[in-house]
């Protein structure tokens, strides 16, 4: 159903959903205006220029979307158009205005991201596991629907219809509110020294993650979600000044209520549906804090054809030693740990960290 | 220097540090005045009876702290006595008022914690890689401080000292507001239907894990940090209510800012272990996925004396290319972009990213 397929903009999406129909046998084409990133895009994803591919996927800025879906709409009257957005307001609406290949249209989000931008954290395995939104316009034909299910099906996400409005509504919640909150966290950090910042521990570091996140790309989200977005943000507003009023008033009790409402919702987010768990295991290696310490485990992990999917490092300067952490297979991993034991380095295999 | 320790209460984090202990060979007695979660701990840790023990930590809910110090000081007179509350208040005042063994208590906080509790969440590396505040009391003897270091090293903590007033204020920003943050927002999701609710992605996840808190554990917490913890709490409101009248007004410049503004402040959160976070320089490499690619980058750089200061790599199982991003210095990563691209490496060079 898909052999070819472009992809308008190389950022972090667009990129990523490359790779991932690239895996899967597709021929695609990388496109961007700046050529920078089309460049490094199209060598990540070894990219083949196309006309009328099957599918076309826009996964430009918010501010770019609908000029460039009517584009492609226009100039590419066999080819089925999706779009990524994150706020859909009057899109839809607008397309079955300027294209008379509205048919051809479906709107969609995939609910994945990371706190990286650019082509360069893409990775192919963004969306398994993601759900997606999946918007159909009035005009949307049959054809349509079968290439975009067929699309989120290749990515590994599961679809869920719901109107544009009901969209915006909800991604004001589960995806505008904790930006914001995170970024707003985050800022309040500006006024705490920096030896006071070295107690940082998991919650801050996790709360602030998306704080990292492009304030380009995400001031036009918001401004694009303005009408869904300042109700919530009113109501989590008031909720916060309840608790002030009960930390103030010495209200146990009211305060224990706000802590079991948040455990109440929280327990509502379903698990990950047919989230694949990439099942690595992981071997951490003591290794000296000295030049060539990490060529050697390379070399070794290549004399012994172990393939390494991922590695952390954690080391700080006034430490003798660092810890290396290596994702690998569970085979590779006894492989590898049994080979460096026996050369004498610490390792510590465990399949959780 | 530590070679039995008791811990008073077996909860998560006591249990957690019992197990640390014991896998550094020392002997080790839980106790805990719930017979239940005495059991279960004393069979994890496989705890044996003690009578003033080199070491005694005290894990108590912080209700309990101040009274439980006091009592363990008062009846081990040879004993160094740490509390982990995440509060200080004036207990170091009332613990020189209240024994005449002052000189044997060192108050310490393991920056470190889950959102599940109990001793069946524990775990022997809960402190690995963690900031530990460590505050000494005015009449703390050398002695007390030695014990303290070396617990926290057994931990595999690193200490940073602080004083009781200066350590409530930094955690009611980086522990109690993003605890409150994060309960608050998972409130929220409350109103949100469950099919809706099938959508959420990473950051609503992340953001609202610590909304699994303990709500009688952390009420209590918040209210003994009332004085540092409402001055924060209310200027991050009004953090909010900034952004709600730029989004009103439809103000992108200053919605830009507060976004600008919490990268700033996540930036300054160091690497984990206080490494100071530092500007380097990024050179992403497109890679083939097989074995011996990056001990051949590593060996290059070996060969010219690039130094690698970290390295990130992102892959996904089926992908056929790998990126390894690594931070170099300017004047490396222009060296050796260069020497890789000779070699017929694809390198992108980039500050940011």
């Amino acid at each position: 159903m898909i052999s070819t397929a472009r992809i308008v903009g190389a950022g972090l999406i667009g990129t990523s959903i490359g790779l991932c129909l690239k895996s899967a046998g597709i021929k695609v084409e990388m496109v961007d205006v700046d050529s920078n990133s089309a460049q490094l895009a199209q060598d990540l994803v070894k990219s083949t220029p196309l006309s009328e591919p099957d599918l076309i996927v826009v996964a430009v800025p918010i501010s770019a979307n609908q000029k460039v879906v009517v584009e492609q709409l226009n100039a590419n009257p066999n080819s089925i158009v999706c779009d990524l957005a994150s706020v859909k307001s009057d899109l839809l609406v607008k397309v079955e205005e300027l294209s008379d290949n509205a048919k051809n249209f479906i709107s969609l989000h995939p609910m994945a991201g990371r706190e990286l931008s650019g082509a360069q954290s893409a990775r192919a395995d963004l969306f398994i596991g993601r759900a997606w939104v999946l918007i159909t316009g009035s005009k949307s034909s049959e054809k349509a629907k079968l290439v975009a299910d067929s699309f989120i099906k290749i990515c590994g996400g599961s679809s869920y219809q719901m109107s544009s409005a009901e969209h915006d509504l909800t991604v004001a919640k589960l995806s505008h509110l904790p930006q914001i909150l995170s970024s707003s966290l985050a800022a309040s950090l500006l006024e705490v020294s920096e030896d006071n910042l070295n107690i940082s521990g998991q919650g801050i570091r996790d709360l602030t993650r998306l704080a990292n996140s492009d304030s380009k790309l995400w001031s036009e989200i918001f401004l694009a979600n303005q009408s869904s977005l300042t109700p919530a943000l009113e109501k989590l507003i008031s909720h916060l000044q309840g608790l002030q009023k009960s930390l103030v008033s010495n209200k146990k009790e009211e305060i224990e209520d706000f802590l079991k409402k948040g455990r109440e919702g929280k327990d509502k987010i379903p698990g990950k549906h047919g989230a694949k768990s990439r099942n690595y295991a992981f071997l951490p290696i003591v290794i000296d804090d000295k030049p060539g310490q990490l060529a050697i485990i390379f070399n070794e992990c290549a004399k012994i054809a172990v393939n390494i999917e991922d590695l952390s490092i954690e080391h700080s300067p006034g430490q003798e030693t660092g810890l290396i952490t290596l994702a690998l297979s569970e085979s590779d991993c006894i492989k590898l740990s049994e080979h460096l034991e026996k050369l004498g380095f610490k390792v510590h295999p465990t399949k959780n960290r």
